[in-house]
């Protein structure tokens, strides 16, 4: 018999083994200063590539106003209990009925926060024999409410409709087998590498098989589609979408998220989904906060353009620079490497000491085990100044990449202190 | 083959089949007005009994200053990210500095949103080789978390320490074979009934058999123990808690939640937690707002003497009137009954609407099936006035309940609507 805590000394976990060397820096950096495009890290200045505040919005004077005036009014525990005790307001209906409007849905429902919400989704749509087929690269909160599963899932390659083809058969087999539906799971935008979810292709398969889609947009929400509607307006398929999730996290500039779709399913979800019926509904403060942010994404088309202008300069500025993006083809901006995560975290400081550029810098188990990925989230905040330092910052060290600079220093290092890395 | 959401119209769940005859009234009631003792619902004023703000905090002058100057200077969004990546200040390490010395731990860590944050907390300590041992009427959260072991979990009888000996047994002999652990998991009070948690009488037991303990102290914190430290205290057995949990959405009146423990767990809990490390840091507000609570908690103690007086008062009123409050020995006071799940409804109607008292009234699945209980959670706010008016009312309501009155309305309005309900 094992003592669990003897365990959890002698094992770390993924992220927890590099803590002693990476904590502060690489993983738990604290940024201070107001959110912008510059942040204090460490006593210096940087340009801040790593907030989710596409729009810009988290500092936006209304919407600061908005906030501060319903904090003083409500404070942080309004409304009281969960949402079916005692936390249900005008307000909160008021905000789902323009989400449902915004993302062209019957409906919408409120959610206190987005992981445990699109867990309890997942929970809540399925039955033992149901099927979920789910995109290899979906986000820790779809894979942990899969894990809640009693049933069978598929995982496809991701992105692959070939693979996802192949695993709804599989999936139909199963489900006909056992009286059970198909529920698709795949993500509007996928965060970490920037590629839409191919939901137009996805949708297409219904001709064939049938199934219900649930579609993560937690980064296409305000920053895809003529009117911000996400990936599947972006790619004209809104419509096939059965439940449209997204979080307030990103675009939105603050915390909680929804889910909308046809009036019968969302109020389903509404009695059902036991991470709401059992826990505090959303803070009046956000839901205040969420109406203005609404406005101003709906009635201020320029801050969405100003975005994708900066988009635009800094991803063909990088490409320019020869470096590879992946796939990209929305906002995320991942700046893609291979390497020790040793050379990684040189580069990473490289940037951050000697030119002020902080990127985030994501490694297993967040991406595949063996890459490396800068990743620039753009904001409509940037400034061509801060874009254009940018790329010279990454012109510089692009040379010192191929140079094999990082590799002789990450050697050296390694040797000095006689230290081995498992490989990532 | 089903489509999911034809099944969902056929089977609307355990809440959602009283979704037409109960919303907005019974389930997601909308009550208006500052929180506090007096709120108005549907027009008329009532006694709120419902916010589960043992302190009174949440509109506390200073409470409300703190959070409306917190938003006002970050917003809603600060700080960027995921704790991990772009979301740890000084603020939230100052935080979980005082948090641990108030429960007397060495270290703790602040969590996003409490449910998903004990989800986490039970699925990165467990190895699909441990075995779990938890309390039958553990909340939801701890439900959820059990449900993503992979490995062998047993439930004892709710507060039966005999069952949690015979399970802890089988427990020892699986966990042997298989060269795991053994967590035990309990809460410092059940928020339901108001019973504690036998802390005192489970950590005796680890003389006898090896285990770690994990306890939700959700509603402990705050009102039990001598400096508030919760049900540990209370019960002279705070050190023996390994993994010690509390959300802040209750005394702490707000959102979001922390754990507590030995300096290594709660390093491996940080690195380890998937809620955390994917998603959101608790946002500012509310880590500034937390530091002003937790200075109230410490410097006033007057407050929870005043929240005692209160349910001393109410319970003993009750006990006086005949009702059956359980095995309460905390704040939450339970009014215990036996009944249809329309005289439940008729009862709580006449209370609403014929002496302005508002409880809220919990069925299955919150409960087990075949009880009806109506909550009432006194706060450091209510007067005299309101507890008195309130004893009135229930005195009124229990001549009713004995005389048949709600039973004779319950079968009346069954066969005028020509309703069945499915027993609860």
């Amino acid at each position: 018999m094992v003592d669990i805590f003897d365990r959890i000394k002698q094992n770390p976990g993924p992220l927890g083994q590099f803590a002693n060397y990476a904590e502060g820096y690489f993983i738990f950096p604290r940024l201070e200063g107001p959110i912008g495009p510059r942040m204090r890290f460490q006593g210096r200045e940087v340009i801040f590539w790593s907030a989710n505040d596409y729009l810009g919005l988290c500092n936006h004077p209304e919407v600061l106003e908005a906030d501060a005036k319903a904090a003083a009014e409500y404070g942080m525990f309004y409304p009281m209990g969960a949402r079916a005790m005692s936390g249900e307001t005008d307000q909160h209906l008021q905000l789902e009925k323009e989400l449902a409007e915004f993302v062209q849905k019957e409906s919408a429902y409120l959610l206190n926060f987005g992981y445990q919400g699109m867990v309890s989704t997942i929970d809540a749509l399925l039955s033992r024999h149901d099927v979920v087929v789910y995109d290899a690269d979906s986000h820790a909160c779809i894979v942990d409410g899969v894990r809640l599963h009693m049933g069978k899932s598929f995982t496809f390659k991701h992105n692959d409709i070939a693979s996802l083809e192949k695993n709804l058969e599989r999936a139909t087999k199963v489900a006909e087998e056992q009286g059970g539906g198909v529920l698709v799971i795949t993500e509007g935008v996928f965060g970490m590498r920037g590629q839409q979810g191919k939901l137009k292709e996805i949708c297409e398969l219904k001709s064939k098989y049938s199934f219900r889609l649930l579609v993560d947009d937690a980064h296409g929400f305000g920053t895809l589609g003529k009117t911000g509607a996400g990936a599947g307006e972006e790619q004209g398929c809104q419509d096939q979408i059965d439940v449209y999730f997204s979080t307030f996290a990103k675009s939105m500039a603050g915390f909680g998220a929804f889910i909308a779709g046809n009036k019968d399913v969302v109020r389903f979800l509404k009695f059902n989904l036991r991470s709401q019926i059992f826990a505090k509904s959303l803070t009046m403060p956000m839901v205040v906060g969420g109406l203005k942010r609404l406005e101003l994404l709906r009635t201020r088309p320029e801050i969405k353009e100003k975005l994708w202008e900066n988009v635009r300069k800094l991803q063909s500025g990088l490409l320019e620079r020869g470096f590879n993006l992946g796939e990209t083809n929305t906002c995320v901006t991942p700046v893609m490497m291979q390497g020790s995560p040793v050379e990684a975290t040189l580069l990473v400081k490289d940037l951050r000491e000697n030119f002020g550029i902080f990127t985030s810098v994501v490694v297993y188990p967040v991406i595949p085990k063996g890459m490396i990925l800068l990743r620039l989230i753009p904001t409509a905040s940037h400034t061509d100044a801060e874009i254009n330092e940018t790329l010279a910052a990454f012109e510089a060290i692009h040379g010192k990449l191929v140079g094999g600079h990082y590799k002789e220093q990450a050697e050296k290092f390694l040797e000095e202190n006689n230290l081995s890395f498992k490989p990532l």
